[in-house]
């Protein structure tokens, strides 16, 4: 196990997780084995123990590994019935397509907001554990304070207060400069994605999405009369630099759509040399990169990584933030880093919707400012981490054997890969009939695909009723697969 | 005076008003006289009572009577200095254009939220008489009674409560029905109307406007990338007919926008009959008519029409409606009158934006549900009226003589035209100066024209400052115009 190679192009410490993973796969580490110290490891095969850490901690984030305190890493316990990973690469189609499923896209959103359905379809992590009290506390007080002016118009851009405190938080949590001036407040994610996609790109041009991705994105490429393209993924590292590299060389490509943070539905998160990459290779190709980075709170470890704006050199990036997946979906704020394109972003804005919500940004800004919004994820986490080893485990326990899954490492969706034969889309349907609402796989790329994949949320407050319709959805796909 | 002409074709109440002009205008009917009763008038001249009263009340929305309570019709006072009317006829370009004065639009947009400034730029008549205490104790209790439930996603469509409060109250005030899975809620009337013109037409369509009209549409229009056509208007009554069916005959007009009640800036209200042609007119065109009515709720004298939606045969007129003029600009809610587009609006609602702030949507359903809305309305509308009546006394005052100026019958703004050789523009760059905004004219139209004219707001709580900046306009126009 102990050897690394300096000449072969690829980072130490990606060398030093391969060396451990083939000890796994091997079977010389085993299930509850402990992994050398730091210092061991590093004496041992000459890397310096920084490089053997970020090692350790991605595998961690991996979960291949888990650390405990005081004591060391150690490699994860397998349990009975634990699934196997995803397809190591999701394949993409090689044509630019509009959207093929609008009207399943559309039967699933009809189901989502009857109070008589178990919402497994709709990916909203912070009503697992609302901060209802505490926004309401900060709401009253704003509008003791601020009194009249809590009903009038906010600016364009934004309320300074609410921009500012966001800027604060990038260079609290991950050290970087943004200036409030190139921040601009949205009608939650969605809009910032709008606004972007309206400010780089045109009816008829091509964007790169990743395969599989979040279905929002699609049903707005197609608004706006773009097509979609789809670059190749994997579970472990998100999008493949060599499909994006061929996509970008093959197409006349505007713009790019990923999710560097907890992607949706796979669950992946970019390492920093990744969005590095990611980022040179667009710039090469001068095409714009539009992060979608709205899960960017909810990794369970709590460490956020730098956006990929923050790799940009020419401000070809445009960042889009919310508070709907990480505080309260219902206000409706969001925001985009603009980049280049500040003056044109804003005048898309105000000719689209004018401002976003005063009383909403003046809240989320004290919500902020008291630090409970940080008191208040610390609380989220936990509390998602459980309902995803909750549903692995009922996974595990009542759907067929052949199902794989992620490995949720934050947020609030897992997704689940089901025998080849069976039709997620006939299982939605049974689903609804039965009272329990999912996210069939179609609707997650714009060609027929993932036909046999289905994305599951666990972002609600666990309940009798999501685990009976865990184990409901486990004998219906067991059912379809006969 | 007393002669109709039942075969000419036109309305008798028509008639009997252009009876009456007449008389005021060669001096039978001078300041001051009193109408004959209804009952005298319609004996005399063989037409029923209620069309005498409804030309009474035509003429009094035009201002050029008044009802005293207990006593009967006069012919207004005129005050010393009291301005003439506007123009006639506003003419149009007969060609489609982009916009052209972006770079304007800009710099009076980059003025509006500075404490520094007297804000006579834009047009915000809630704010003269805030409903901020009541908005705030409803959300109070809205926030007590759902708890977590008000931080939530609302549903795409809008929360059902306000759809319904919203249809209850078009039943109310105008006694038609609406079904309440036929409104749409917006994030304010800008995006109704971004919505409505995206469901009809597309990038390098022909939008036809009226000629002055609403730079948010304009500039709306201009983001779309759809070129604006304008239609001629007359201070009186809107719209020209024959204006509008030349247009439509000669362009390929996909929609026209307009503005039915309390246009924005001429503040004009169209008559029911004009209603009836225009959408008449259109649906024979098969054209959409999209209509703005977010100041419906405005007029002075509280009766508001039925909107043009009603007129339409055949679902080709979209409604836009607003809470931001009437009660709650921060708030940024709205709705549409969907017609025939109502999968296609919630299709682009939800990728645009998502949904709308649940909790303002529930805040402002209880506003309505319990009354507080339309009594809020009753406090508001005299405020505004006297407000208007200071403006114009003001402007009076200190104004050159030959300066024209609207007649505000409601809403929150009055429309000048100002000595030919005066450039607004330069107007509003001095005054910016002088830490007054102002709205130039040419943000009006989508060609270089209203460079003479002004739109001033009377939105605003009353004070010295407006009171001063009105009389340094004036005098800056003397100045300008030597």
């Amino acid at each position: 196990m102990l050897a690394v190679d300096r000449d072969s192009g690829d980072f130490l410490y990606r060398q030093v997780i391969d060396l451990i993973n083939d000890n796994i796969e091997s079977g010389t580490l085993r299930p509850g084995d402990r992994l050398p110290s730091l210092r061991r490891m590093s004496d041992k095969i000459g890397v310096s123990i920084p490089t053997v850490r970020q090692a350790y901690i991605e595998l961690e984030r991996q979960r291949r590994v888990e650390s405990r305190p005081q004591s060391g890493f150690y490699v994860r316990a397998v349990r009975t019935n634990e699934l196997v990973r995803p397809a190591p690469r999701f394949r993409a189609a090689s044509k630019p397509a509009c959207i093929g499923c609008r009207t399943l896209m559309e039967r699933v959103y009809d189901g989502l907001y009857s109070p008589d359905i178990v919402p497994l379809g709709i990916a909203n992590p912070c009503m697992a554990s609302p901060a209802a009290k505490g926004l309401h506390r900060a709401m009253k007080r704003i509008m003791a304070r601020v009194e009249e002016r809590a009903i009038s118009y906010a600016p364009t851009q934004g309320e300074p207060r609410l921009r500012r405190q966001i800027a604060y938080r990038y260079l609290d949590t991950v050290g970087s400069t943004v200036d409030p001036n190139e921040i601009c407040i949205t009608n939650g994610g969605q809009e910032a994605l709008l606004l972007a996609l309206q400010a780089v790109a045109d009816k008829g041009d091509v964007i790169a999405v990743e395969s599989p991705t979040y279905h929002g994105l699609l049903e707005l490429i197609d608004s706006l009369g773009m097509l979609a393209i789809e670059v190749e993924t994997c579970p472990e590292e998100g999008v493949m630099l060599d499909s994006l590299a061929r996509t970008l060389e093959a197409h006349p490509v505007k713009a790019c759509m990923f999710s560097t943070t907890l992607s949706n539905p796979l669950g992946v998160t970019m390492s920093e040399e990744k969005r590095a990459e990611v980022v040179r290779l667009i710039e090469d190709h001068d095409v714009v990169l539009i992060e979608d980075d709205v899960y960017g709170d909810l990794l369970f470890d709590g460490n956020r990584p730098k956006p990929a704006e923050f790799y940009s050199r020419r401000g070809n990036v445009l960042t889009c933030g919310s508070f709907s997946k990480t505080a309260a979906p219902g206000y409706r704020i969001g925001w985009l880093l603009t980049g280049n394109y500040g003056s044109e972003i804003e005048r898309l804005k105000r000719s689209y919707s004018c401002s976003s919500g005063l009383l909403q940004q003046l809240t989320l800004s004290e919500f902020l400012a008291t630090g409970d919004y940080d008191r208040y994820l610390k609380t989220l986490r936990p509390v998602l981490q459980q309902n995803a080893e909750r549903m692995r485990a009922l996974v595990a326990e009542h759907f067929p054997e052949v199902t794989r899954t992620s490995q949720p490492v934050g947020g609030s969706v897992l997704w689940l890969e089901l025998p080849k034969c069976v039709d997620s889309e006939v299982l939605f349907d049974n689903a609804i009939e039965a009272g329990i609402s999912i996210a069939p796989g179609h609707i997650f790329a714009p060609r027929k695909r993932y036909t046999n994949f289905v994305r599951l949320s666990f972002g609600h407050p666990w309940s009798d009723a999501i685990e009976s319709s865990i184990a409901w959805l486990g004998a219906e796909v067991s059912r379809l697969s006969r």
